[in-house]
């Protein structure tokens, strides 16, 4: 601890948590758009609003970067570590949106699957953020992340199955094609932060 | 200017230059597609054409990379700008194969905000490459680029909305979703551009 | 010779060498699934093992990459060579589980040129592999691949020209187009290899 205190930079590891954290946020809200009869115009408007919360924090991170003299890590790493955890909202919001810019009526249940996989991954890289200020105890976290990307993989998997079962007309299966792709996407998202997290820590060590 | 002044390394701001024009060229021939009744197969062949013409560009610069001793930056940022400026072209020329491959009869008319875009991201990265050379004046640029790549985004998500509303069969939808898609992935290949731009301005400054 | 010799480093090019020696086995499996009548659940089986011993040797790179001082070459790039070889098996598998997954009872036969493709990129590229070590004679490698995967794109066209030629109903399109996809993702996944050995040679030379 002593050598790496270095105390112009607390901020980096804050912005880094509170970018996860918007992520937490998109994934409460991803499980509430599954609840039949829900709001969903109102649920996309706060993804919308949590979005541009994790854009601004994105900025953040980049001008910061920008007016910074010494940096926790390398700016290029700083860079992609915030622009990688900006895709995972990215992904969570374009389930939103999609669902409601097809009017899609009913979402399969199964889907359910996938967004919890989403949260738990939301819950971890929030919980993993601050201890990049050490490097420590960070290899669980990566770890998991790949398990739970696994399982995720695993539930996509039995979706598609069941979109091309013949059960659903094709427009129906491109519409929820297009959702499942997304929320697949956003795990995928989470798992390359966690490989960029990786990838830091092996060059600090 | 007199401590950037590197005569040896001129050429690569011509190269990325001309690779950036090489994508106004195929930004037009987008326009010509769109119009009713023009000649389809001979804009393919020119739109082959100007994308064999970016390649020989993108080779240019390798080459030149490989046997220059200093580099303007780092080679792998030439590299990587490079190959993204080629990308843009890979997607222009996809939407134009692509709607001959399909025998796309009828192109939605809304494709013309998305090929507008293109247009003016065209426009405005070829007007920014030479001013790589001073990294000056480049924060307009792809602050610019971020704006049009949201406008792109809308028009993008209005004729999904439309092609899934019921009034087109699925296989057109498939169809007209794979040229839509590319002209979208060529909009975002400007943004990765305009985001190496960036990157290679925060590690110089 | 004598200069680059560091016995230590030894077992990173083995063990690239043997990342692409699994991938000439997932190639020959992907061509023995084009077999009709063939026991598919049998291949995609051995594909999901020879995928996880794919995943042990990028392990082994990795734990490799961390217990190691001096590392043959950079780091970041051990780390992105092996992910992209792992990229290329996990495009291969999707093909192979898709195929399963959506009970496509007849592939066309146009998919023989993509796999057989794949099967001399794959062959290639485990030939390449041990070159790493004195970095010579590395460049007809990746123009082969470059010239391969442009063969690749013409297949992957006439296959898509075919799909979309009306004789197929549109649900089977999207199995089949998905089937394509991954392979052609594999062919391009390849390409991405090739990338990073050319961008190591300029880095080295």
């Amino acid at each position: 601890m002593a050598l790496r205190f270095r105390p112009a930079d607390t901020t980096f590891y804050d912005l880094f948590t509170q970018a996860a954290n918007h992520l937490v946020d998109g994934a409460a809200l991803l499980a509430e758009m599954l609840g039949e009869g829900n709001d969903r115009e109102g649920i996309a408007q706060r993804m919308r609003d949590a979005e541009h919360a994790a854009d601004e924090t994105t900025h953040a991170i980049i001008r910061r970067v920008n007016s910074t003299f010494v940096t926790p890590f390398d700016r290029e790493d700083i860079y992609s570590l915030a622009s990688s955890l900006d895709d995972v909202m990215d992904f969570m919001e374009e389930a939103v949106d999609l669902t409601l810019l097809y009017e899609v009526v009913k979402l399969p249940s199964e889907l359910a699957n996938q967004v919890e996989v989403i949260q738990r991954c939301a819950e971890l890289t929030a919980e993993s953020m601050p201890r990049l200020r050490t490097m420590a105890d960070l290899e669980e976290y990566w770890i998991e992340i790949n398990r739970l990307e696994n399982l995720g993989d695993k539930s996509y998997r039995r979706i598609l199955a069941k979109l091309f079962s013949g059960k659903y007309e094709a427009l129906e299966v491109m519409k929820l094609k297009d959702v499942v792709d997304s929320l697949e996407a956003a795990i995928d998202a989470f798992e390359t932060v966690a490989n960029i997290v990786e990838q830091l820590v092996v060059k600090e060590s």
